[in-house]
């Protein structure tokens, strides 16, 4: 996937609650399926098929062993979609404090002060 | 719109990169939908349906004066997306620390050491 793909993909997985939820569980560890369904109040289909989601877009991991489906996260995405959002707003802010500096240069000329 | 309903339309708006890449321009200040729309290899009918789904999302805003439409950005939803990963990292890399500190205290323990 090329990285605008991938980012796509991410936040596309990331626009689901119940998806939220599981990679929120899978941040402290490892899971299997099974026990990440069990809090979720939708059936263990739906629950399957989120998870599916989350491994097309890279962000689950899924390993058996046995008749045990155990599912890791993969963080590498996530950071990405963080950099994106971090680095439009530091670039929103800069634009800000730009203005800021503007404004207070300009209150320096302001012959009514 | 409900906190995580926020969440939802935020990630599936930021999920296409044309509306990033909108999002992106507004950074720098308003811009008139045509001005928008110019540097796109799609029509002016697909990105103005790109604005309409940001819109809804509320990461845009539109001031019509006279023919024109001006749009804005709202960086309040891209804040929360931009928390929710950040938190979930932090999270991460905090059990990541604790996995850490264990090993070493294991280490201080080895009597192979």
């Amino acid at each position: 996937m090329v990285e605008y793909q991938q980012l796509d993909a991410t936040y596309d997985a990331l626009a689901n609650p119940v998806r939220r939820q599981i990679l929120a569980e899978l941040m402290a560890g490892e899971r299997r399926v099974t026990e990440l369904a069990a809090p979720f109040d939708v059936s263990l289909a739906a629950v399957s098929k989120h998870i599916r989601h989350l491994e097309q877009a890279g962000l689950v991991r899924r390993r058996v062993a046995g008749r045990d489906h155990w599912l890791r996260l993969e963080p590498g995405p996530l950071a990405s979609a963080e950099a994106w959002i971090a680095q439009a707003r530091r670039f929103w802010e800069g634009r800000l404090d730009a203005l800021a500096d503007l404004l207070t240069t300009t209150d320096a000329f302001d012959v009514t002060g």
